[in-house]
């Protein structure tokens, strides 16, 4: 054990040997950089880096890294902070590396459908980049987040119905490991069966394997028609229902949002809409226009025999873009009409077949446990979210949202889902993993050991670390 | 070292204790028997096993594991033997596991759109029992192979284009690892961001992780309307970019396959065709009759822009079958056209703005060396084939053949391109892993030895064992 003097000669050491290395303004201990790194979007209790530095290349991020085996200091990589499970708070303190300065679209290869980017480029950025190309990124988890830290969470959203995952998009990643060296995970070619699948491995690791510093990932050709539009029904089940018609029918959705009474109670008050307070689907299709119009008219028949209240479609650029900004600002609607709470977003994906039970069992348990919030989902994934705002002061509130968290994921868990579909572990899922994954967790730790023996990359993250 | 008869007492020690655990049918050293399970369908080198087991339950295939942990001697799983790269050549001899009595069919969840398999289920026996639910499961190898061995392989085929490679297709494997403990990789949640992604990494990992002893795989509807095609060209260049063209105006392209002059003419040879034999691209659509009259008419637009030749489509179900039936016998055609040869296929996947240079670089490596081969290709994916039939008792013809293989194995890796699209590693391949994953190589190396530290799953494939 190290006493609190020495504890922070070594600090004062390391600080030197980063500002040696990097420019000495790439390096800081200020209290406010420091603060702004010590928290994400959720209700997580936040908790300081020592230092923060500000890497511009691959090699500058390596260098880091060694410094940190030689001090066995923990890494913690950083994007912009909109994570909603605590990956990015450093509870074991060390070095937070912000990858803001890392924002560079390398490249643009509109013939492969593929792009390189640094990890701190936005997805909204790479989408107005993309533009120009007639292309775009289809994976959109609501925050503008940066693509280092949507493939490092495996994020999703909307319109992983039609597109897949963040971690379907990825055809290679440059890493660099605990011990600085640098690796690729992948290629360009679109498949590959050669070697263990790192670039899945390394996907959803949540900077416990490594520090993402390039990502090659898929780009698509924007669709030339596009249609938007809101089912309303009497019931949720009746709404996820209809959903699992129409993927029977194999009508390609783009998007398919549920969206509960409550959570359009907040999108009318925010975006000034008048939408009816009925459990509704946010609906997208892409394709050619004939293909569309067939699509829709067959869609409707379904719908019916759902008891559907009523379905409206969009075509115009507009009209669209509004409806998908209320379902966007959604998160923003709860926490605009809460000022001062803190958002906590609950993350199930079941077999859709449950989706139903699971929501209306959701539902059950805000009512028993006297709690507010609006219910949403991508259902044709079967993944829904419960949207809480927690006043932080209020010890009891935070208990129950965290008891209803737990009645949420044992729900899914018994019926062969997941404690996330798409937020990540962090530190608010790690107590589910042993549930959730059984003897495979030990795997997953032999992994862990094996890539990071000293355990120095973003500790107690996904898996617990031994003996620390 | 063990003497040649202690090795003997060993190995009937070890027969007598999976006997006895087994059923005594279950466990064979039959020659006969040892033979069908030292080969695969290419031109490796064949070995064989010592014993070969036929377990019906994961948990015989549990204790086979610990008895082979006991006797650290190796297993080798073998479906139905189909794989080109002497995957499942047990070379290091021990027990080979035969998948063929665990062929269930355990589960169809039709609102979910998943199955549950055992491994020895085979593709079509699959799409057998899902036509009846008006499903389908996507994946085509060519070979009927088994779903076990797919996704040992990560196997992919004609239509990954659109629905993906085998490792998109699986949501959970039921494994059994070195040390004969069971775990689940996954769930039967459509998408997940819990814990490291095992799913990714134990499909392809070509039985050096683990066997599987149950599958969970997404399944697709029929789609409503389906259009099979044949567009001809005067060049494969000219082929590639009708396709680039395609993929670039956002047509949904289900199939695509380049099939060259050589490989035209032994299909008319074989299948009784009468195809012009020219660079032909077999096209397939699926979606709604409106969409897909919509999409044809552009597409023909964009092929004439690339000098075709000919375009002509087939919606009858008959003749798209014939038509697939020819592309899917190419294989047979060259086999059956060249009696007493054996069968070798490259398997490099480039990105595909890369596609035709590395093509007509292939014809021009045929041509130098004085090999007669065809070339095919999935080329929506960048994937393409060159099959050759081989005399295995001239070694020189043999060596010209390795040397083709890394003329175009080495195009592809300099161009970022992957040295096995589909077929996998296995023995064929080994030779190119450190040049395509460089020091990744190393970290793959580290993932084996923590899961299997005695090296007894599936020795000497993908990772060299150190010390073996």
């Amino acid at each position: 054990m190290q006493t609190a003097d020495e504890n922070q000669t070594a600090k004062a050491n390391l600080v030197s040997a980063l500002k040696a290395f990097l420019r000495e303004e790439q390096v800081t201990t200020n209290q406010t950089i420091l603060e702004l790194h010590s928290k994400d979007e959720s209700y997580h209790t936040p908790s300081l880096p020592d230092i923060v530095v500000f890497p511009m290349t691959a090699d500058e991020v390596s260098g880091i890294m060694k410094l940190a085996q030689q001090y066995q200091v923990p890494v913690v990589p950083f994007g912009v902070g909109s994570s909603l499970e605590g990956h990015a708070i450093p509870y074991e303190h060390g070095i937070t590396v912000d990858f803001t300065l890392m924002n560079k679209v390398l490249e643009v290869r509109e013939e492969d459908f593929l792009v390189k980017v640094q990890p701190g480029v936005t997805r909204s950025q790479l989408n107005k980049e993309l533009k120009k190309y007639g292309l775009f990124f289809p994976v959109d988890p609501g925050a503008d987040a940066t693509l280092g830290g949507m493939a490092a969470t495996n994020a999703s959203g909307t319109t992983s119905v039609k597109y897949g995952v963040m971690r379907d998009q990825v055809l290679d990643l440059e890493v660099v490991l605990a011990d600085g060296e640098m690796i690729h995970t992948g290629s360009m070619a679109a498949k590959s069966s050669s070697g263990y699948h790192l670039n899945g491995l390394f996907v959803g690791s949540e900077g416990t394997l490594g520090c993402f510093t390039e990502l090659t990932l898929k780009v698509y050709g924007i669709p030339e028609f596009t249609m938007a539009g809101r089912a309303i029904f009497k019931t949720v089940d009746d709404a996820v229902g209809a959903v699992v018609g129409i993927l029977q029918a194999g009508i390609p959705i783009a998007r398919v949002e549920l969206v509960d009474e409550e959570s359009i109670h907040q999108v009318n008050l925010f975006s000034e809409t008048s939408y009816k307070v009925q459990p509704t689907l946010f609906l997208e299709f892409h394709g050619n226009e004939a293909g569309l119009q067939q699509d829709v008219n067959f869609m409707k028949d379904i719908v019916a025999d759902f008891n559907c209240d009523g379905i409206e479609f969009e075509t115009d650029n507009a009209a669209r873009n509004q409806l998908w900004e209320a379902r966007h600002n959604l998160a923003y609607a709860f926490v605009h009409g809460n000022p001062g709470k803190k958002l906590m977003v609950t993350d199930v994906c079941v077999p859709i077949s449950e989706l139903a039970g699971a929501v209306n069992h959701a539902r059950q348990g805000l009512q028993t446990l006297g709690l507010t919030g609006g219910l949403t989902g991508h259902v044709g994934d079967g993944n829904f979210h419960a949207l809480l705002m927690l006043d932080l002061s209020n010890q009891e509130e935070i208990k129950k949202a965290e008891q209803f968290n737990e009645w949420i994921v044992m729900y899914a868990l018994e019926r062969g889902g997941t404690c996330t579909g798409e937020h990540g572990v962090g530190i608010g899922k790690q107590k589910y993993q042993e549930k959730e994954h059984g003897k495979a967790l030990l795997v997953m730790e032999k992994i862990k050991a094996a890539l990071d023996p000293n355990c120095i990359l973003n500790p107690n993250k996904i898996v617990k670390t031994k003996g620390q």
